[in-house]
């Protein structure tokens, strides 16, 4: 079963609103530029490949509403609409990869009509959107041959249908393992502080009845030197040319712990995650978000006293040396990654 | 400011329940063994030294009921009352040995009127309390010295003041480093499931006006990897004779990260928590606790769906090659542990 975070209608795009689940699956309207923005902002939509196509049809949102019949007009709206979306989450490159692409193609075709324009954009996001999930399902092809019968694999937040277009990249591995009726386990680390893991992943698992456990993201460890993990498998929110990877903070946490106990330690990633101008993972920017979310987000109550100091990095960077492998669409890359990532760009 | 969590009266006892931090300070009455018994169990009190006090009370508060004159069936309530309170929690050591350690006493002044034993028993577990308080006190003394100026010590769970008799044994130190008028700052783990860091830690931290940050237990590692750590501070809720130590669910991923990143790694506890009849870490029993914990307890709905599996351990084993030195109230033990510690026993 695989579900879309993101549905496109002719006027409007609708959202499953992530933070409401697991208790509540439900759709959002987005019917302009704001609307979407605020959705990425606030993760009612979340996952790098997610939020890039997301912000593809908030673009498109934005550019239709545009009354001007004059190009250059035209043009400067669409800038500053890219702009508008890059203001919007910091650390995932699928989302400026995204508008990227959606701006050269208009302005290649920038000498077709207004009307045309938009409607290329249109079916620009589409393409994304489509194109995103053959690239997770090519992912799970390649990917699903680490996966083994008696493996138990470790994995944080939610890299699945949801995070992408109906697929997923890690996830996309077990659905594919799953199909090939491979006996394995997983295990999914709560994710704090947004609990992704505890939420989403657990429950697309669910969906499609692979056999899954809870545990707190502290208790990794512990299972680890229980040898009851033999895989870690992370999703990615930006990749740099030496193969660093920013993904959730604890990612980072899980990789050092794998390499400790002599753990493979897997990245799913899509090509649209990898940075062309970021050379390693230091030069990669962390998002910071809101005390809040650890204090008292989800709670009954606030859980910490007032007016203490919170640090909530949403992000983490994991050296490219504790990396087994990347698996992409193009290929499964090992170490050492600079070479055939260099290739590939 | 010192905060007991325990006060004693001629009839009962009052703890903090601790749950309620940092949003109600509330001591709560215990009348009888059976209240005493469920504080601990439900972690109203919680804390290894603590336990080990509230544990000792409660003996006394079974003892005072008993109407029997005959020595042989008052001999016989208190094994049962020690095998009710070791059925409590089983994962601290220090419940069992003041449990041992009042009915040694008991049973060498077994020839005294039953009054009087029942009096040597109150006597006893106040003596417990306060004997723990000197020993916080001794280990700030000598830990103190560890932390210097610029310092940024990491540290997890509570092992404060509301974990011992009043002084703690890690926040002990920086209660003591403050009183000497170090500039230290500290990092404070917000410890899933139950929250003990963010709750009660920051909340005696700020008491006390000690500089204090609230993390996700996830995002050690990248603050290790920034160096924004430069000691990692923890307590202990079982020693074994090799210098294993069993703590809180979280601490052995801390020692694995302190050691990657080259970051020393203390633990503090006194003779109290080492058990003379474990020889390894691998012997010492784990509590796993209910799934609410994770899934729903403090959560205003469920962060899980209905049904999924959960693995909840509430503490960890960090293996004595990851540890720095353990600061007890004899002295700071440095590794290889094994000869130190058989020295002492």
């Amino acid at each position: 079963m695989n579900i879309c975070p993101l549905l496109y209608f002719s006027d409007h795009i609708k959202i499953v609103d992530q933070r409401r689940l697991p208790s509540k699956f439900v759709y959002v309207r987005c019917n302009n530029e704001r609307d979407v923005y605020k959705a990425i902002k606030e993760m009612k939509i979340r996952g790098a490949p997610a939020i890039g196509i997301a912000a593809a049809f908030g673009l498109w949102l934005g550019l239709r509403r545009i009354k001007t019949t004059n190009k250059a007009v035209f043009l400067k709206h669409l800038n500053s609409l890219v702009d508008f979306f890059s203001s919007c989450r910091p650390t995932a490159v699928n989302l400026f990869w995204a508008l990227e692409r959606i701006k050269n193609i208009v302005l290649e075709k920038k000498d077709l009509p207004i009307p045309k324009i938009k409607d290329l954009v249109y079916r620009s996001a589409i393409d994304i959107l489509k194109d995103d999930y053959y690239r997770c399902r090519r992912m799970g092809h390649l990917g699903a041959r680490l996966i083994k019968d008696k493996d138990c694999c470790l994995t944080i937040c939610n890299a699945g249908g949801l995070a992408t277009s109906g697929f997923g990249t890690v996830l996309g591995l077990f659905f594919e393992a799953k199909n090939e009726r491979k006996k394995f386990k997983v295990i999914a680390c709560e994710t704090r502080p947004l609990m992704q893991g505890a939420r989403i992943t657990l429950w697309e698992l669910k969906q499609n009845k692979i056999d899954a456990t809870l545990i707190c993201d502290s208790a990794a460890a512990y299972l680890m030197a229980q040898k009851k993990i033999s895989k870690v498998f992370v999703g990615a929110d930006r990749i740099a040319l030496n193969g660093d990877v920013a993904n959730k903070i604890g990612t980072y946490n899980l990789a050092v712990l794998a390499n400790f106990h002599n753990i493979p330690f897997y990245v799913v990633a899509p090509l649209s995650t990898f940075d062309k101008n970021i050379k390693r993972g230091e030069d990669i920017k962390i998002e910071y978000r809101d005390e809040k979310e650890i204090t008292s987000f989800y709670f009954k109550r606030k859980m910490a006293p007032s007016g203490v100091k919170v640090l909530n990095p949403a992000f983490d960077v994991t050296k490219n040396n504790l990396i087994s492998a990347i698996i992409t669409e193009v290929g499964i890359i090992r170490p050492p990654f600079i070479d055939i990532i260099w290739k590939i760009f």
